[in-house]
């Protein structure tokens, strides 16, 4: 067994002994211990306390190479990023200078753009390529504390192109030491095949696409998104039950740009999360509140797409489970940095710190059914966690939000960086 | 003489045989080299051209330890930044938090927070530790890709604390290769001692400050916060008059908060800049187009006070010279990573990439009065120079605006990275 220890900690951030998904109020509720050490067992949490208190045997080690004065920083669990399409082909930066010149959502589509752009380039690029852009990208947002990730299907759009990126997604599952979850989002558009044939799309999402899924254990999670134009409540309902007959639990897309009814069709199939929610009325914020399902927020894309900032205030208020993820895409939001994320959060959600924390990190692991690995500095969780540079205060983190303050990274309790 | 080639720049960017201050539709215009390669000669650009002229005597350069390849690089100017108050002491998160709560100005005010709050802090701090912080600010935003910056004092507010500011400033000007350019800004908020006698501030810094800045050469600009409850446009006029008599050009905080009279005084004074501007009407827009003055946009602080960004279109659509900068400092903007400024300034105000690129350097460099040194890649400018890291296009800079993109940095024509 190889024992680790990070001693002279300015503040462990996010200590709790057990742990539950955190409902409205509690998400303020951040427990840190200052001045403090930090065991770790392999891979895992073993214990912690105050420096004043530091046992005897672990106060041998001072001086070894076995502990590490962090002196000034903080040690916080690794964001668990809940929400990502990470596996795509090529950028598109040239449709976010057509939308700066005020071309709308239809001309760009017209042009070749928006999704159906993403998943052309995805057919037509291998399946190395593609995990090895993508491998790139998850080994930055490593390097920027992210510790666990969920990635979505959905550039795909045909059975072929859906396969290949969840066999992407899997390798980069067997590779990584970052945990991974993988989501199968077949219902993401129509491809141009099906434009006037939705029915027939939607027959080959759960007759081809979900028993090949199936056969291969390629997803843990479907997602739909259920918007106007889209997928309306009663597509999403028929998709989702087809993938909970094969084990997959529901995540979906909800509330985007309208107030589309997938908050109330998600909470009513049990989803695990429902995402997005930058459209919400009175209903659909009290349908969430009185439900276990997760409202995962995603800051990056609204600025990303110049709306107007997801209602957290109203949401946490409301008694909600809400959890903050970074929706990394080639389209809306092109950018994995969870620190970001968080100063966001804090800035144009009004979330504070301790909360934007606890919801990209606790609340992120449940969003991903991880919450008993992940999240917190908990005995036996996962040693997934950030140092950060010397700071002030755990504030300073959002309000610094030019600044990347992460230090060190540790992915299973060894150091990435 | 001491000659650098950097060759297979994927595209050299703002190249300009001669250059002038860029207004209205001009700003777009951003020229550029694809497949370049660029000539130093010790501190300052010499030559360049497309690879495929490259002359034999640099041909020979190639392969020896005077040539670099910057393969899939973009070089462009380094950034210049024409306004910030990077000196003071501490940061303000304890305030952020605050409004997070919705504590309003005036409460923060009471709370002894606000300018008021670095004023005191910085009245505390000895001389020695003030550049002590500062310098390491000023790494890190060097580090970041600025090869040029402006400081302003104004957290002094009294004639010992302003030139203790100016003193760091002029100290920070000896000791770094980045050119800096330092702004006496007395004329910030009132000090508690003089909250109700404006006069007799006003006479403080035009009888006491200002000849002793012109004593020390302490100072090449004078700024004034026109604003309601601040500074009328009477009372700057007076000040900046006053500093006009002893040699310093004026660059005025101007219609931050209200159409408060602030443009049009600069402009009738003859400004290098009005700065801030989110709060512009057709009048103030009018006045700034007609004139040689630059308005100089901060969205980093719009977006951190959750203000609506400055009428960027507006305004180069009237006409007006635009420049981009960070007001880094620790109350409405603590961040100075201008590559953050570029992508809020496209994402935010829908400047096109290369608007924003032209205004971050070369426009930056005419509000500084140092465009015929710096701010494009112009033989006989100093060679202050960005070298991205690998990327796909110029508009990806602001495009994945999560991402840090600056490789490496020159100043003066060395590497500081």
């Amino acid at each position: 067994m190889s024992t680790r220890l990070l001693y002279n900690i300015r503040q462990l951030v996010n200590t709790r002994m057990r742990s539950h998904p955190l409902r409205g109020a509690e998400l303020a509720e951040l427990p840190v211990i200052d001045d403090a050490w930090l065991q770790l067992e392999d891979d895992r949490i073993a214990a912690f306390g105050a420096m004043q208190a530091l046992p005897p045997d672990l106060r041998l080690l001072l001086g070894t190479d076995t502990a590490l004065d962090v002196s000034g920083c903080l040690v916080l669990p690794a964001w668990v990023d809940s929400h990502t399409h990470l596996v795509f082909s090529g950028s598109r930066e040239a449709e976010f200078v057509d939308k700066i010149k005020g071309l709308s959502y239809a001309e760009i589509n017209a042009k070749g753009g928006g999704i159906l752009n993403s998943a052309r380039r995805l057919a037509e690029t291998s399946e190395d390529s593609l995990f090895a852009e993508a491998w790139q990208r998850l080994q930055e947002l490593t390097r920027l504390g992210t510790g666990a990730i969920e990635i979505k299907s959905g550039y795909g759009l045909t059975v072929e192109s859906e396969l290949k990126m969840l066999r992407v997604i899997k390798k980069l599952r067997e590779r990584s030491r970052v945990p991974i979850r993988a989501t199968f989002l077949g219902a993401h558009t129509y491809p141009a095949a099906f434009r006037e044939n939705h029915e027939g799309y939607i027959e080959k999402i759960i007759g081809d696409m979900l028993p090949a899924i199936a056969a291969g254990g390629l997803a843990d999670y479907i997602d739909v998104f259920c918007e106007e134009g889209f997928f309306s409540p009663a597509e999403t309902e028929r998709i989702v039950r087809a993938g909970q007959r094969i084990g997959l639990s529901a995540k979906l897309h909800a509330n985007q740009l309208h107030c589309s009814g997938g908050v109330e069709v998600g909470v009513r199939l049990g989803a695990l999360s429902v995402d997005h929610l930058e459209s919400m009325n009175d209903a659909a914020i009290t349908t969430l509140a009185a439900s276990d399902t997760i409202g995962t927020l995603l800051p990056t894309a609204a600025f990303f797409l110049r709306m107007p900032f997801q209602p957290a205030r109203k949401l946490i208020d409301a008694g909600c489970r809400i959890a903050l993820a970074s929706d990394y895409n080639p389209g809306s939001s092109p950018s994995g940095n969870m620190n970001l994320v968080i100063a966001m959060a804090c800035t144009g959600m009004r979330m504070l710190p301790e909360e934007a924390i606890n919801a990209a990190t606790l609340n992120g692991a449940y969003a991903l059914s991880m919450g008993d690995q992940l999240g917190s500095i908990t005995p036996g969780k996962m040693a997934n966690l950030i140092i950060t540079r010397p700071v002030p205060s755990l504030a300073y983190l959002p309000y610094a939000f030019g600044t990347n303050l992460v230090g060190r990274v540790l992915i299973r309790g060894e150091f990435i960086n």
